[in-house]
């Protein structure tokens, strides 16, 4: 399976939905990239809300047009917690992202996420080390949260993964490859430079996340995210002297970001 | 009752001794905005400090010239330690001030902020939904953290809340109206652009906790917060390009904001 | 005993050296600074990783290539986990760094630091009020996290200290001290404009944690790190119009920073 080129008239057809219609998104997201992960929903015109205890967590969740799941920080009572939202927003037919930071490289969060998979996730974006260890092809887990591997070589896993799951898969490096286990999409653009600024993949599947609440293709809309996200990226890194004014340029720019830009 | 609007020689009053009294301020907050409400009390001239195990907020809260309660990311565990902050502060005469983000969607943070009203918070900051919620003169809730009405609906629910706590009641939106429950004083100024920066408002809420330890009358200092951030945030916005390049210029602004500014 | 000062070709040695290596380094920091020392570790190239479950924290330390443990919100849970990740980090071999956030001024960190005294940290640093009430020292505790004695006169605290535990002992402010008990580096350079910006001494203290992992003297690296963060301090205040600009140059600045610069 060839993945296609995301059409740029999707991305802009895509952006323009997501602004009209708002999404709130529950995020169960790690320590380190709340404020981040806020910032660009609000830049691109969401709403974030970030509810955590285990009871309102669940009540949330069936408000919430979507819900984020992240394990970067993974505690037993966030995992609770975050059982709880998953069981919500399925029941309240709300669909929910899966970020699985660092899993392989770590017992507990590993098996946190694998249990997660048959929970329904409508999508799962990580890197490639991380879709290579859900999908149980990776001959050794990585160090931490960086990747070892490049998203090419983890697009068999990726639609392995899609078809296991029904989740669209968003593998994501210097390509990203988006796949529902039939279909594959790849997505370009970004910089390196977004690899130096903490939250970049993280504000990604937040992104993602939301973009499931969009009506029409998932396939295309998490794609879309995935350009949107790219292509902010790009201009930020042109607007920037290094990774410290890459942040305000890149929420400045998915702040800017229209159809036309995108198209 | 006709709103006054605040004298701006009173807020540049305000302003001249926060910086000079710099109080030490004890954030009880939520995840999403810890480092931007230290960064914004930092900027002013003010010394934050984040201190969360039961024990130790306990001892810390004697020895805070103020107290802040933000029930953003509400745990069990949290309240816990709140309410222990707060007895503490309580028994030590230092003012503690809440902000009840969310409340009137879930639950227990509803519950837990009905039950603290009842310890005498010096003063309460919310968006209009929040107010309305508090005071049980909502419909409904709000969705999530952001606001589905006006301040000035929301002005008599204020003064309502003002005369049942004896707090001092900010609600704020567009215009801010701060109120006693006998006098209140509108403030203006501000950008819509600050409700695309997540934590403008809860980092509000910690300038007008630490603005509860001046001297003199604190209906006034408490809209002299509101005043001062409103103030910054315009010069911010005309100096910035999007809600990123705001971010820093709003810290700015705050650093270089002086009497004469606001006068 | 007089401090030398660090020369500046091993300061950029030492610099050079972190580069390449490229370090991965567990973090186990307090809630408000996690997102500026994650960004201050990937401007300098290394690799930061959170991981806060206790089981997870003891798996990642010994995987690690260095440990940070700095109690600014400690918990119960927190000091079991950072207990866990110390004996598995030293177990390992792995150098673990110790912050000690406002110790003197609250008992539960006070006592908790202090035994952690007993498990071989390979450095500490901390502000001078922090390094006397850890040498047992001070008078009385400060009021909180900010420092209300100057470097030189917690030199001979730190001296103690480090002799005591035959860590490296950094006790920074307007010029940082380092010492192993035998000799003293000192380093000067930075701004005070920087305590106006949260968590530029955490980011300090995971830029040791790191440097504990180079190859070479431990005391030339440690007092490296002081310099390279003094020198792009210094830098970036000369770039920016307040703490809030101050902290984008302050990222791009350790981004651009190499050996020549610092020598």
């Amino acid at each position: 399976m060839q993945p296609d080129l995301l059409h740029r008239a999707d991305a802009a057809h895509a952006l323009q939905h997501f602004r009209t219609l708002s999404p709130l998104v529950h995020c169960m997201t790690n320590d380190v990239v709340q404020t981040f992960t806020a910032n660009v929903l609000l830049a691109l015109g969401a709403s974030p809300a970030m509810v955590i205890d285990e009871q309102e967590a669940a009540q949330f969740s069936a408000i919430a047009d979507a819900l984020l799941i992240n394990v970067g920080t993974l505690t037993t009572a966030r995992a609770r917690a975050m059982r709880a939202a998953i069981d919500s927003a399925n029941t309240a037919g709300k669909p929910w992202t899966l970020d699985p930071v660092a899993v392989g490289a770590l017992t507990f969060r590993s098996d946190f996420c694998k249990e997660l998979l048959a929970l329904r996730p409508a999508a799962i974006r990580g890197n490639a080390s991380e879709i290579l260890a859900l999908a149980g092809m990776s001959a050794i887990g990585g160090r931490g949260v960086d990747t070892t591997d490049h998203a090419q070589a983890a697009l068999p896993a990726a639609q392995a993964l899609a078809r296991q799951t029904q989740a669209v898969v968003a593998v994501t490096g210097e390509v990203d490859y988006v796949t529902d286990g039939v279909r594959t999409l790849a997505v370009t653009g970004g910089d390196p430079l977004m690899t130096r600024v903490v939250g970049t993949g993280c504000a990604l599947s937040a992104v993602v996340a939301a973009s499931c609440a969009l009506p029409g293709d998932r396939l295309t809309s998490v794609a879309a995210a995935c350009s949107v996200m790219a292509q902010a990226g790009s201009r930020a890194v042109a607007a920037s002297t290094g990774p410290g004014s890459f942040i305000p340029a890149f929420l400045d720019a998915l702040y800017a970001l229209n159809g036309e830009d995108v198209a």
